[in-house]
This record gives C-alpha cells, structure tokens and sequence, in this order.
C-alpha cells in the first residue's frame, strides 16, 4: 500500500502518517519524488487502514500495491528513477552506454581499452577484478590489484567505473574504488549479497539471474532497495533456453515489461545475452529501440587473447562502428547517447594511448 | 557441398556439371543468382569428388556446406533472397508489415481492419480462416468461408493475403484463395504440411515452433525447399521459456542468427511474441532495429470483442502509432517500409470504410 | 459439468437428463462407467442450470469441472480407464510394456526383435513405418510396406502393434494394419490429426509434445474424445529443457500429475526421455515406482547399424536384464508385468529366430 | 589427466610422481582409494607428460580427464565415494533419507517433527535455520538460535543435523552446531561460498542449481572439492521448466548421468522437486528405483500453519507411509533403508513427543 501525499503537504503531514503506519506495528518508507511525496507501507494490513489514512490531513489518496515488490514497483514511484553514477545519469533521456573488457587483466589493457571506448562514446568503463567463473581452476581476476588499476584509469581516462562485487565482505572495499557495484546474475539471489549492497551508498547494477523470471528479479531489486539503497539499475543479460545457437536468449521483452512494472531504470547486456561477437551490435540496437536506458557492452583490443569472454568481445573499431548505429537508433526514439562529461583531457588520453 | 560457376559460364558447362553429379546418384539443385549460378549436391559425396568437379569448365569453385540444410544456407546462396507476395517484395530494403485479426469473423470485420492497416502502412493482410485452438470446444475458425472472405477483401483493398493452413488436405484450398501460406507454430515439423505446400505455387510463411531451435526451423525450411518451392519467409514469433510476463519469449536474436546461417527473409510476429498489446510496439520498433525484414501484427478493431487473441490484438489507431515508430526505426538502420503498390483506390475504400 | 446419475438410474432417467441438456443448445456426453453412468455437460451454462439438473429423477449430483479438459478428467470420471490394445489391458494393474525398433527396417530386422522383446517380457511390438525425421534427407521409413511387415510380425508373434501415423489421410490405412495408432510429440498439436484419430476404432498413443505443458497435453487428448474415441493413452516422453547431457528431460513428475488430473492411462518413453542407452533400465524402473501404467522402449539387435535412434536403443540382452528390474519393482509398488496372451507357438517363433 | 599408481606401489614412487608433477608447474592431487592410489594432474599439460609419467616407477597407467571437473569425476575415482555424516554413511548400500521442517520454527516443532520421522525411518534431520527466501519482507529463519535448537535436537534424539549455511562469514557458525552443510539452489554458483565450505571439514550437501546444467552442478561440486573437502553430497531438486504443473520439473534422468559421470554420491528432494505434497511419495519412490542414494524430504507436523513451504510438507503419518513404499523399492533394487544408529533412548523420545 501506498500514500500519496497532497502536492502542498507539509513535514507536519507526512511525520503524521509515517506515526500512524508504525504505531500499527507497520514499516513506512518515505520517498520524496519530484512532484509527490509518497509513503510505502509495509507489513499486514489491519481492515480499514486505507480510510483511516485517507482521513488524515496532506493525504490525497492510499493506493493498494498488489505486487509482492513494493519499493520497486511503479505505483510506489509513478515517475521513472534516474540514477547517477559519477557525473552520468542512467534513466534519463540518455542512452549509457557501459564498455569494457570482461576482466582487467592489465593496466595497459584496461587504459587503451578505456580511451577507445570513451572516444567511441561509451560514458562509463567496466571491467571485472572478481570474476565468478564456472571452473575453479579459470582465471579468477587480479582481485584488489584489478579494483586499483580501475580506480587509476578512472583517474586519466575521467570514466566512471563499475566492476563486479561477490561476497558481502567484499562489498566495502569493491565499493570503495568503483562507481556502481554491479550484483552478476548468479548472484541474483545471494541474498546477503543483496542486503550488503542495500547498505552501502553506491549505486547498484543487478543482473538478471539466468532462470530468474522478471518478478524474480524485481523481488531481487526489493532486497537491495528495503535496506535503503534506491539507486538500482536492472541489467537483462539473457535468461537460459534450450536454444544453443546463443550462449543466452536475450529477453528484450523484459525491458518494457519492467517499464510497466517498475520505475527502476534497465540497461542490456547484449554481449553476455548473446555470447558472439558478430550478434553484439543488432541487438544492442534492437535493445535502445526496446526502450532500455543503456547498454553493458564487452569490448577488448585482442579478444583472442582475452582471459574471458573473448568470443564475445567487440574490437575496439567495431564498438564504434556500432555505436554510430547506436546514436542513429536513439535519435528514432527520440533519445540521445550520453557522454561522459568529467573524462579526463586529450592530452592524458594521448599520453596512454596505444 | 555446392558448386559455384565461374560469371560467364554458359548452359553447356553448368549442364555438364549437373549431368555428372546425377551420374553419381546425387541430386543436383540449381541456383541461378543475380551474380552467379549456384549448383547445390545432396547425397553422400564419394571422395575426391570436390577435385573432379573442379576441373570441370566454368567451375570457379566448389564449397562444402557443413550445416545440415543445404538449399536453405547462406552458403548456398550468398546473396540475401526476396520473396514476391503479390506485388510486395519481403527481404529487400523494405520493411514489410503483415497486419489484420487473428481469426476472420465477418466481413465487415475484415474490411474495416483491412482499411485501417492499410491506411497506416502495412502491406498485407493477414486473418486466420482455418484455426489451430488449444481446446475443441473454442471458436475453429470460419474455415473455406473464411478465405472466401479474405479474398474479397483483397479484391476492395488490394492487399495480398497471408492466411493459415493446417492440413496437408488443405493445401490446395487455400493456395486458391491467398497470396502466402502460413505454416503455423504448432505445424513447423509436421512434415507432410511442410512437403505439400513446397509442392504448393505460394510462398510460405514459416513460423518457428515453440520449442525449435533455429536448426531445426531452417531444417523445416529445407522440406518446404527439398520440394522445389523456395519462396520461404522465416517468422520468428517467440519460444517457451519458464517466464510467465509474457506468453513467450520473443527470441530478437534469431534475426542475426538466421540471417548469418541462411539467406532466407526473416519477419518477426511481436503479437504472440509477448501476448499483450502494451508490448508489441516496443517489440516491434526492436525487430526492425535488430534486422527484420518485416513484422506480423494482429489488429483488431475491438479486442475485447475478438473471438480468438484479444489481449494481443492492437486497435488500429495503436497500429497507426506504432507504425510512425517503425518508419524511424526503419530509417534509422537504413532502410524503409514498403506500401502496397496494388491497393484499391481511395474510391473503393470509401465505400467499404467503417 | 458432468452430471453424476444415482446407481440405480435407469434409461429414462438417463435420457431425460440428456434431452433436458440438448434442449439448451449444449452438448451432452455419455459415459457410463462401471459404478455410476455419468453426463459430461459442453458449452457455456445458463445459471441455474445445476439446480435444475439436480431437481431431476435419478441425479444423484452435479459437479462442476473446472479444467478446461472434460472428458479427459478425472472428474469425468472418477474411477481409472482401462484400453484394451489387441489382447492386452493398459491402465490396469498389469505394467504393459512396450517395445521394438524405432523404424521398421526389414522383415528379418523387425521379426528378430519381436521375438526377443516378446520373450524377455514385452507384451506389445513397437515399430516406425512412417517417421518424421528432422531432415528431409534422412531415412522416411518404408511407408506402407512397413506396415505390412508389422501386420505379417503380429500373424508370426502374436504381438499387437503400435504404430505411428502422421497425416490425416493415412489414418484409415495404418489403422488398417496397426492395433494402436501413435500420434508422436512433433505432432500434439496437429489438431486435424487428432479429430480423424478421434474418428478412428483405434486405441491412440499421444505422445506429450516437446514443450507442451500438462493441460496442453490432457487439451490434445480432450480433441481425440470428443469426436467419440476414448481408447487414449498418453506417452510421456521427456520435454525440452536447457540441460544437454541427455536429449530430452523426461518428466516424471507428470505420471502423479496426469494420474490426479485425469483418468487415462499414463506411459513412459525412456528411450526419447533420456538418448542414452544406459539411461533407459534406471529410468523405466523410475516410470514403474512412479505409476506409469507401461513403457515404450526402443530395442534394436543392432544398434550401430540402426537407420534412426540408435544411440538410444537397447541390445535385446540388456532389454531382457531391464524387464527383470521392471518386474521387481512392479512388484514392490503392488503391481505386475502384463504378457502377451496371443503370442504365436513357439513353433512359429522358432521359424524365424536368429 | 590421472597418473593410476600399480597395486604395490610405495610411498617413494607415489611422492616421486608428486615431484615431477609439481616440478612441471602443474598441481598434484593425491587420492588413496580402497584399491588403487590415483594422483590428479590440474593445469596445462605440456606434450610428452604422460609418457613421461607412464615411465616412472610404480605407475601402472596414465589416464586422460577430458572432463572440466576433475577430483569429481569417475575417471579420477572409479570406485563410487562414501560420505560419511555422524553415524550414516550416504553413497553406500543403504539409503539415507534426510527429513524434517523447511524451517526451525519452535523447539517443539523441530521435537515432534525429528522424533517422527526418526521413528519412521529417516536417519538425518534436516531444517532451516537461514532461510533463502524470495521477499524480503517473508520469515528469514531464526538464524542462530534455530541452529542452536537443532543442536538440541540432536542431543536428544541422536539424528544427525542438516541445515542449509547462506554467506561465507557464516560457515563457522553453523558448522559448529552441524553435522552437514546445506549449500542451497540458488547459491549453486556463489563461488565465495563454495570454497569456504571447501575449506570446512563439514560434509557438504550441494544442491542442483534451478537452471545448472548437470555439467556445472559438476564444476561447482570442483570448487568445494578443491579446496581439500572431498566430502560432497550432490542433491537433484528440479529444474526450471516451461511446466507450472509442477513448482520445478525433477530431472531424475540427473541421477544415471551424475552416476556415469562421478563417484559422488547423490540423493533427491521430491519436495522442492515438485511443489506439491500429494507428489512427493510417487516421485521419491521413483527416484531410488533411478538409483538415488538417498532422500530429502520435508516434513511438517501442521502444514498449514508453516513459516514455509506448507503446500509441499508431509504430515508425518504420510511421511511414515512413504517410507513404507520407499523400504518396498529400495529392496526390489537391491538396496535397504539407513536407520539412525545414535538415535536417542526410547526414555529420551517419550520426554518430548507430542
């Protein structure tokens, strides 16, 4: 259930009813939108709740929230949400476009492949420190040493950085160098994950679980968000079919059906979604024209020499190639490519350059 | 394995070369592209026999074909295919869209769909006379009467008609009366449907089925080929995921894919791809964005009233609108959407219009 | 709705009941079973059509069912069918087990197995003479001749046969040669298939397609009663899921489930369920403690030289050391192991043994 | 690849082997089985290896793992492995059936539920004490002091404790109060996880991941396996399917392929497997005819009034008459059903029954 205050309500009003909810053993969560405050209650409603609510001063209307999401879900919040990341915003009339290798494997490799994608227009870097691999004896990532080459291409390149983040343990010190902590998909429903992200104050990528069905996810989403961390950012990255043609089947038909859902923004992973260099660029395409906020896009200057996901990894040439197909497909839908506005000088780019 | 001819060869030499496969108790196909003539070998190839064709005369070169379609490969046949239906052309620059109720209830029905989506700037009708229903007990369809209805209403609009066929019996029936057979979903591998209609004039509107791999679809083509008839569009329309959100999962990355492996057109039908209204436009405009040479849509002027796939059925100005969405997508990657050159005069639809 | 009549009503009453549903523009079923005679009741009911009903003589009450399967469901009827197949029951107590080549090949072939899976314990003969092959190249299986080699096996070993049929138009002649008809996975939803094998006198074998759902399959059975055959035993047979280490994934689950929802016999394929050979013996013992009524199982005396389904056929040694598993286990659920009572002498046996 | 020592051979030629490998810059893993000293090799082997092993000392022969998973596999043990949790052994003749709540919900819940089912037959407990739960607004356990009335129950009914363990920082604890960790579904690839259960000398339960393939259940069974704790428990308990009959769709066909492929023993859960509670006998019974080594069953003394999962628990009289059934099978395979050897004194149980 939720409480939409009158447009000209005041504190007095609002700490009224958030009084009300809790002296009835109820949770309230406050959420201030930009032309609404509104207030979600959690727990079990007593009969005649929403009348006696509805009698309280500053309230314009009680709306029952029949999803098992309620943060998370679009009658909590009508509006979309935007959520910055560094001096980007995902969710607004701008497509982000996320890049990067699937591991840092060097700070040579993770700064040309920066600069590459940054001039190509991707408005973020990623790149994984702690990779969750199927074999114990695979590449697991350069840890810490990969959080910190990060953190310093970050610093020449001006890219915000989102990198992987495993155990809640480690949620403090990933959050500590990166800009956004990205939850993988068979982490979905790590559900002490989930909560230790919900603490901290980066903004969170979640990852679609690869048998997690939308509601799933969204519930996922709810984890993170009931410890009040709202900057969550959904990623489809294809869900687990019997079709062996792709690595995964990309769901695009998740992205409006969370805009439905939820006023959570979605980016699409099309490289994981698809896992084939040659199907990364119409899909991404056929995401933006979908309606996601962005796209998670593997990119490496070798890919046969990548220590993961070389497959499915664009050349840096490509990627551009397909992000002028990007911004030609964003302006159809009357949107455009965000840029990353804090990246670091010609002159420092040039001095890493390849 | 195929043998592709040199530019210039001549009758004697691709004769010649069709002679000696047959003498080899291999079955020839011949291919007579826009740049060159194509000759395709199905059997099992005795050794040495890719060296003996070889030095034939006019033989540029000769290439196995490792996949298990042959006529249906993209190495078969290098340049894409277009597939005349009436006067439209599928697979070419334009988009083609493929629009009208799910089932034909009446005339009137019909005409007024007919006119509305013709109007808004799809280029064939389509409306199921013969109806394959989950129960015994629902609406079957209007059966003969049924085409006899679309074929009236392709004589007062002009639009080509694509339309069901659900037994081999039937095949000749409705090759009388429509422009295009469609195979449906629930028949791609029901075999003695898909040899009939490659006996069949008619181009062939194959869907994929709920559980098929792109394979195996691209083998069902090759039984409509193996027949002679290689007018074959591909229709992606959804494959059965554990995702309840969506009646199936539109699968957009089979676009790609086919279009790599097979030189066959490939629409995609967003109405039973998702199975909700508010769905199918976003889904669209993301088909024509990831390559799709056109859309199946089902229109109908009162949903709630539709006998058969109401809650996926858009109204005709929801169709309107969201062809304005697929003539900037479609520019977007380059391309259009294609009119249907043969419809009535306004004259005639005036005096049919609702 | 089914009507449940008292157990002493009598033919006027019975009649009565079956004017008074006709009256009202519905359809009426008559089942009269061993204990009770009851009336199924199709079409959308006027209210108060139960009061009504009941307040006739001789209803002892009325039932609604609420699947969208009547006859098929247990509510239907309550007690469980039994089919008679040749001189065998299926959906007794006795395990029936089915078995032979999944293509006839040869009449030595076909008569050589017939005689080791009738003495190790089979009590009907299984054999492709129509088959639907994923390719159009691949072996199609003899056609008629087929299945006069099945007809002059049955003369020889007394074994009924089964048989799949695959278009409409070749009902009449398979059920001419055939016991039971098959209708494969590939063809569940061929529903002009199903009304002719609804037409025919013959049991019919309906094998769960690859992804259809339990309601979907008991729906398929449901077109096969309602033209008047209710000889149907459903074959599950493993549905497409995303694991590859067996070919389908055979749901067992759908034995209980079946047995709960309707009161048709339930029998399992292990050979199409699992691809494997070594596979079969642990999941037929599976299918036995878990309620199957019987088994369909692929033996072959020469696997490797099989033109179809090799890798997943038995040696007739390895079948005859499965049939002693399946009677064990039979036994420890309460039940037993059907024979086959009009095997031939084994004078006859003899004559055409290996 | 595995270096197979001869029957006789010592210490000197085993650790002479243990050199040369590690010497090459590869990892060694050490196996004494009953019959055979077996030495694993990890890493990338360079050409010649092997006949540079084969001409060592004591090696008998050298045998190639083209499996991913390697300590888990059947090529590394041929002989089937024997887990040992308190006084059971899981993986040996006996069947080992673990039973209990889904949740610790009372002292006196888990009492009457343990003493039930201890009566009825099932030698493990099991119950949740942190519970994986889909909302997070939903009963989360009662973490700590649930674990501490497990212990309890042990105490005073001698059954060994098998409760699932969520995040790496908790695995201390609840191996303190536990005989056997539970590594849940949705944590099947929470790498963190696995290898500090690795490193626990609990024996670990692992179960199926709802969308793993057979292969990566195999690989996360590695992780553990890796870090030195070879004391794994594979638990199949269902898949993610299109089918809603079911809440997972139980791959037994798990069972026979886990078999073939690794020495690990491997037990079933038909409760989470199916969902629904009138499914869970037939589908146990099934799973010992299919060669389980043992069950996982919930039990639940009031379900309708459980924290969790009421809808698939058996009350413990059904539970008593499964295990009739499961006794009845487990003997028609050759097998019998484990009793609890330390279970508490007759004197003991009669204090706390119902």
């Amino acid at each position: 259930m939720i409480v939409v205050m009158k447009a000209g309500a005041g504190e007095p009003e609002v700490n009224a009813v958030l009084d009300r909810i809790e002296e009835m053993g109820l949770q309230a969560h406050l959420s201030r939108g930009e032309q609404r405050t509104v207030v979600g209650v959690i727990g079990r409603k007593p009969d005649g709740l929403a009348d006696r609510l509805m009698a309280m001063d500053g309230v314009e209307r009680v709306v029952p929230i029949l999803q098992p999401y309620k943060l998370a879900s679009r009658e909590f919040r009508p509006e979309s949400s935007r959520v910055r990341v560094g001096a980007v915003e995902i969710g607004g009339p701008e497509i982000v476009v996320i890049a990067g290798p699937c591991s840092v494997e060097s700070l040579e490799q993770l700064l040309e492949t920066a600069q590459a994608v940054g001039e190509a227009g991707a408005a973020l870097l990623r790149g994984g420190a702690f990779k969750p691999r199927t074999s114990p004896y695979a590449f697991q990532g350069l840890a810490e040493q990969g959080l910190k080459l990060l953190a310093q291409t970050r610093a020449q390149t001006g890219l915000g950085v989102v990198t992987e983040v495993l155990s809640p343990a480690e949620v403090e010190l990933v959050a500590a160098h990166a800009d956004m902590l990205q939850v993988g998909a068979r982490n979905m429903q790590n559900f002490p994950l989930l909560r230790e992200v919900g603490r901290s104050r980066r903004p969170v990528l979640l990852k679609r679980g690869l048998s997690a069905t939308i509601e799933e996810w969204l519930m996922a989403a709810e984890y993170v968000m009931s410890e009040g961390n709202h900057q969550v950012v959904l990623c489809e990255r294809g869900i687990r079919t019997f079709e062996t043609a792709t690595r995964n089947t990309l769901d695009l038909s998740a992205v409006p059906v969370v805009k439905e859902r939820s006023h959570l923004p979605v980016v699409v992973d099309p490289s994981h979604g698809t896992g084939y260099w040659s199907l990364v660029a119409p899909m991404a395409l056929a995401a933006v024209a979908a309606g996601a906020d962005g796209l998670l896009v593997e990119v490496h200057p070798r890919p046969d020499q990548a220590l993961s996901d070389g497959p499915q990894s664009l050349k840096p040439d490509r990627f551009a190639q397909m992000m002028e197909g990007v911004r030609a497909v964003a302006r159809s839908v009357g949107r455009s490519v965000a840029t990353a506005p804090g990246r670091g000088s010609g002159a420092e780019q040039r001095a890493f350059g390849a």
